[in-house]
């Protein structure tokens, strides 16, 4: 018996294509009905079996669905989930895969009528790549996903996404939504601006230069070919903890800069040994 | 008729072991020493085949050599010239696979003999990985080599090494010394630096954050897993440019966390959108 008769998914995209493939591929559901901005990218996305069929208006697509996925970019959650919430059905489940939780989720809840059930989630398989044509259904296989639940959460509704990410294949983690978002300012938010800042600093010296560049800096890059809409709305929503992040960086980067400034090579290969180990120790290379 | 009848790689890790093995590989000579501090790393690359002969002191390894190769780490070429260059041969070339150039070339062309020539050289083709067990000869196949001649470079010991490395089948460039630091403060050593911060600055909020994260974090870390004794001598010879870069790429980060403060969304996106499409520009994802 499939988890769920009908899905709704709202932006399919890299996240959204590859939840419904998923699903899909393991039986899960029966009825996939995806929401757009772009009418072309929701009739491929049908024409490839990735959705059943597509609404234009995100209410309509939300009609009769046991289970709404918000995979859009993060930014647009809120007036989403508030021009589509008056036809979610009663003891249906919402969840998201955003970036960002802490207030979002907040907000979230607020919107849910009556007797549906908001589980913030975010699956850690983002990638540079975007759109359909990336997707795959074994997208979040060996990931880890965060779910967030709140004292407001539904238990039998968090059991349920719980376990709809463990049959897609990805580790489930739950904690608290503020604590999610530092630990993402940390190890994402702050890595995505670094990475965008970069690319820029050095086209402001001179981009020729780029040329030049070897497999080192191709990878610090990669993710500066992420979506700027996107980012812009991870960031924004979660601009205090980055803020934070960047200082500390920052406050970092000053002392290697400051062990230049005065010769001292021992000072810097101590912090370059201790990377290295702490690198090491993530693993997965 | 091999290129070279003797030739001598100091330092037999990753790029010194993959030159080699390249030479081998295209019948470019006939017998190979090697040099090295680790004796039993010696062994294993002489019963590996990747050189015929060694010796433990760097004046024995070079007698006789066409062509000596420095690949140790950066830092201890000048000491390891001044240490061999009594046993230099008459005519033979000397070349580096050093990552700064600069005052570098300076003091190395002092040092040789006369009749021995001095051609810098940058093999961009490193790794986070280090050690013969990565070493392969087609470690330089489509991979730039900058050759830094100075108006007291030989024609044809410049003419030599670029026929060699182009037979490696690396794209040679040959470029000013300094233009060469400024190039790769910006384009590698100034990445290096930032990816050792980045991976101590998230370690002083809470080291446990690493098993969160993605692939995104992976890709910018990767090169934080480098030699810290190698990065250490390239970060002080090149230290002058380094800061400079560093400091250009704070003023950046430093305008994006200003957006941040002041929820400047628009301005976020469009640096965001400027570093895409410049990343995007690169290629070679």
């Amino acid at each position: 018996m499939a988890m769920f008769e009908k899905i709704t998914v709202l932006g399919v995209g890299l996240i959204g294509a590859s939840f419904a493939l998923g699903m899909k591929q393991k039986g899960l559901c029966r009825h996939i009905s995806g929401f757009g901005r772009n009418r072309e990218n929701l009739e491929k996305a049908k024409a490839r079996g990735i959705i059943d069929s597509f609404e234009t208006a995100p209410d309509n697509a939300c009609l009769g669905s046991d289970l709404i996925l918000l995979s859009t970019p993060v930014g647009s959650f809120i007036d989403l989930a508030k021009s589509s919430s008056s036809s979610f059905k009663k003891g249906a489940i919402v969840t998201d895969t955003g970036s960002v939780k802490g207030g979002l989720v907040a907000e979230l809840e607020k919107i849910m009528p009556p007797g549906v059930h908001f589980i913030g989630g975010h699956p850690i398989a983002g990638s540079d790549k975007s759109g359909i044509e990336s997707a795959g259904g074994g997208l979040f296989l060996n990931a880890k996903c965060i779910l967030t639940p709140t004292r407001c959460s539904n238990g039998a509704a968090l059991k349920k996404v719980s376990d709809l990410w463990a049959a897609l294949g990805a580790k489930v983690v739950t904690m608290e939504p503020a604590e999610h978002d530092r630990i993402y300012a940390a190890v994402s938010h702050l890595p995505h601006v670094i990475s965008y800042s970069l690319v820029n600093a050095i086209a402001g010296i001179d981009p020729s230069y780029f040329e030049f560049s070897g497999r080192g800096f191709r990878d610090m890059t990669r993710i500066a070919g992420s979506s700027p809409e996107l980012w812009r709305d991870i960031c924004m929503l979660n601009r205090e903890n980055l803020i934070e992040m960047i200082a500390v960086f920052r406050q970092n980067l000053d002392s290697l800069s400051r062990y230049l400034r005065t010769s001292d090579g021992d000072s810097l290969e101590r912090e370059f040994g201790k990377a290295r180990t702490l690198r090491e120790g993530i693993g997965q290379n």
